[in-house]
């Protein structure tokens, strides 16, 4: 291993001298110089600018009050007539000292990190480097200047929110993974916070096997401002948070996360279907602040999809229209109910038996949530839709609408002739589909966002859709009438999370790039 | 807009001091500014290091020489006696001095650039900031710190290698894209070089319309190492070099580009096919000095495939089985064959003529081609496989691979009775389609990779796969049997640029996060 031969001396302190008109004149500094000499007190660096009306000279700490007194009466008659300011010392200070030729990296680094040093040098010829900052961040500096200079793995710090179906298998799978990404891209991704809606466990080293049962047996209270207050006096690097709820007011909290240096990683929707203000206003705070917040698994949970379109529309690609099958309940429900001959209520109680619905299937045959899906995609496109602005078909009665889950799952055979009948009224060789499609003209500020159920061709690609797999057909203009077309499990927490840690390798990619 | 308030401060000199033992002695600074003082020299910056053995003082170029000289007179006896060592100047230095909150960001950018600064200050309460650099690149020092203080746009300079079918519409759609892309994401794609295999077109502020003519016209002759140059004297940065020619001998080159702080994209297949060992050599390369390679189009154009599989090896998915219609003019071809009634050699002559086909259409047709993709989708799976692995039915019969291309066409009828019998061998509502297939044990270091034609469902994927569109199933672990899929136009110059430039954007990107 290579050796980063980096030396922290403690317990030093800074003199600042300010006053005006310093420029040019060189009789400042050796009268300074002078002044501590006769004083006993030995100067390690000091620096006088040019441009600007200042010295700073580096004492021992437990000299620097002498210091200060000593250079007070030197300039006693300066500091009368106003051309010395203030004379004061800064204290609890650090020199970092190290050799490396990756300085500024290093410093983008520290920056990243809010460390912000009182003073630097750098001697070309030697490649040695000097930073003056405050003792207490001489460790984390240390750490990320080893870091740098030995190719050390960068230390990812993931604060997670939500372990419920998706979320506790993200976790299961970033520990199994860990070892593996740390080999093949030097990236250590360690959980340093889980927390669920009343509890959180923390543990800045990473969280290991044993989560649930530690979780079950904290005794932390959940709170957004304490998980910030953690990462910030842990000194935590590279922080991301990762929304794994379903939870609109989690989603309230992404903007001080962001403000506090975390990029955001986000499976809830909620966020992304709020009003385009609040849309609109948190992207400029994400520029403002170089952060990213991904969302691959809003729509179309692990299969590649919002960063497809992202990439296109940006390099130019006129998209034109796009349409599929969005939510893997419906689309298990349509192809069965297509396929067989079960009432509609049977194959609706099979999807919620085999999980893939949500606890009140209304959720999901509402169409809000396809709905919701649809309007993310076009929000991709700089389209400034609202969610009413969605016609959405929604497959439960008026009557039945407000009644409780209960009693609707009770009720649900009174759907059955209705949708029986749509079914047999199709044209032969045609299936029922519940279908997302964005069209119209998309240059324009809106565009036209349709949910509805369609009778398709039974030989098309959405008609040879099965199971619970989600289809996305994109049409653009150098690809014409032929779509992009991409199939695949659009649901489930296995390929959610998985999609997730997707985003979270992204932005773990871009950083050590 | 703001005021960056940057000031240059030109033709200074800084005087080092180098010796040993100073440490703690207050003695040598006074002495310094003592000395230069009765010489009349005014001293800007003045730095001594606790830590290391040497003093720094910053004066007007044209007093360093005399300054030199005072101080070997007042330190003669320390020269001698050797506490002293060299004294020397070093000239064409600048002050570059501004105020600024985003130090370390600016650092890493100039970083990035290559330019280090010869000494920093940062006064941390008033923000102001100075930066003593080498005279020549002060210019782009100042462009560099006013784009981060005034969150300018960002420069991306792009070097382009081939201006063919792919290179030339790629070119078009930057600069037709250029407005957009500088309007919603702040960057500024600049092309300031465009080589052919002859000749060069130059122009570092960005390359707009009328490239065809110009680059006709240009008497620059093409070099790799003078593009650098070009790059270099013109202090460009974020520089990322786009290889779209089919070019072996150009590949060679990525190592040099990168090592001169470039990014590479291509759409090159070449390079990802040759040796394991030079593979991963390049691997090392690009991450020691942390640059990208993306070849998103080097298998499926501009369809999301390679980045997908990245991200799922990547986050611990496993991938257990690929396969697919990789080759738009093979899918084109056996699709049409597949449902009429034509010779096979009418139907490759059409695809000839609709440009699907490379000029010999012999390169298609050997598999050659599939087998390359098939193999850089391998690699990404951490697989040691080379090209000579994989098992390759070759189309051509024996008697016309060693023909000539004119000889070949010619000929082409020969083909006829052998396809035509592999047809009507086929079990009912069976079509042919020439496969690309990954399988075996993906965890072990080498998978089986085959390239054949297969008789498949009319009624699958595959089978229904029409025009020149790819497909790609992705089977993986958590997916279960249930692949993703990805369908789309796997060829053509469109679609393949736009893909390219979606490689450059996700550089670019990385860069502004």
């Amino acid at each position: 291993m290579k050796n980063a031969n980096i030396n922290i001396y403690p317990q030093k302190a800074l003199i600042k001298f300010e006053g005006k008109n310093f420029q040019g004149q060189i009789d400042i500094a050796p009268r300074i110089f002078g002044a501590l000499k006769k004083g006993g007190i030995s100067v390690g660096v000091i620096s006088q600018q040019t441009i600007e009306n200042g010295v700073s000279v580096l004492v021992e700490e437990n000299k620097s009050d002498k210091a200060v007194l000593i250079l007070e009466e030197e300039f006693l008659e300066e500091k009368n007539n106003g051309t010395v300011g203030a004379i004061y010392s800064i204290k609890n200070l650090a020199v970092v000292g190290f050799i490396s030729g990756e300085f500024n990296k290093i410093l983008s680094e520290l920056h990243k990190n809010k460390i912000f040093p009182l003073f630097l040098n750098q001697v070309s010829s030697s490649g040695r480097i000097n930073l003056i900052i405050t003792e207490n961040q001489s460790e984390i500096t240390k750490s990320i200047v080893e870091t740098e200079i030995l190719d050390k793995a960068r230390g990812v710090h993931l604060v997670l929110l939500g372990h419920g179906n998706v979320g506790g298998t993200l976790i299961d799978q970033i520990i199994k993974s860990h070892a593996e990404i740390l080999r093949r891209k030097n990236i250590d991704l360690r959980i340093v916070a889980i927390a669920n809606s009343k509890k959180t466990l923390l543990d800045k080293s990473g969280i290991k096997e044993n989560w649930r049962e530690k979780i079950k047996n904290s005794e932390t209270e959940t709170r957004i401002d304490h998980l910030i207050l953690y990462a910030k006096e842990n000194h935590l690097e590279n922080l991301i948070v990762v929304d794994n709820t379903a939870s609109e007011s989690i989603t309230k909290n992404y903007s001080l996360f962001v403000k506090n240096g975390f990029d955001v990683v986000s499976s809830n929707k909620i966020f992304n279907t709020l009003s385009i203000s609040s849309y609109k206003s948190f992207r400029r705070l994400l520029r403002k602040n170089k952060k990213n917040y991904l969302y691959e698994t809003n729509v179309g949970a692990g299969l590649p999809l919002i960063d497809t379109i992202k990439l296109l529309h940006l390099s130019g690609e006129n998209i034109t229209e796009i349409k599929g099958v969005f939510s893997g309940s419906l689309s298990y429900i349509f192809n069965r109910f297509s396929m067989r001959q079960a009432p509609f209520s049977v194959v609706v109680k099979e999807a919620m038996e085999k999980g893939f619905t949500e606890s009140d299937p209304r959720e999901d045959l509402s169409g809000n949530d396809v709905g919701r899906k649809l309007l993310i995609l076009a929000r991709e496109l700089d389209l400034i839709n609202e969610f009413t602005d969605i016609k959405i078909e929604n497959l439960i009665p008026k009557e039945l609408q407000n009644t409780d889950k209960e009693s609707f799952i009770s009720r649900l055979e009174e759907l059955n002739a209705h949708f029986q009948e749509i079914k047999e009224k199709q044209k032969p060789h045609h299936v029922l589909r519940y279908v997302g499609h964005l069209y119209g003209d998309l240059q324009k500020e809106k565009g036209i966002l349709k949910v509805k159920l369609l009778s398709v061709e039974e030989s098309s690609a959405m008609g040879q859709l099965s199971e619970s797999d989600s289809i996305f057909e994109i049409f653009t203009e150098s690809y014409g009438d032929r779509p992009i077309v991409i199939i695949g499990a659009g649901a489930g927490a296995k390929v959610t999370a998985r999609g997730v840690l997707g985003d979270i390798l992204r932005i773990s990619r871009a950083k050590t790039a």
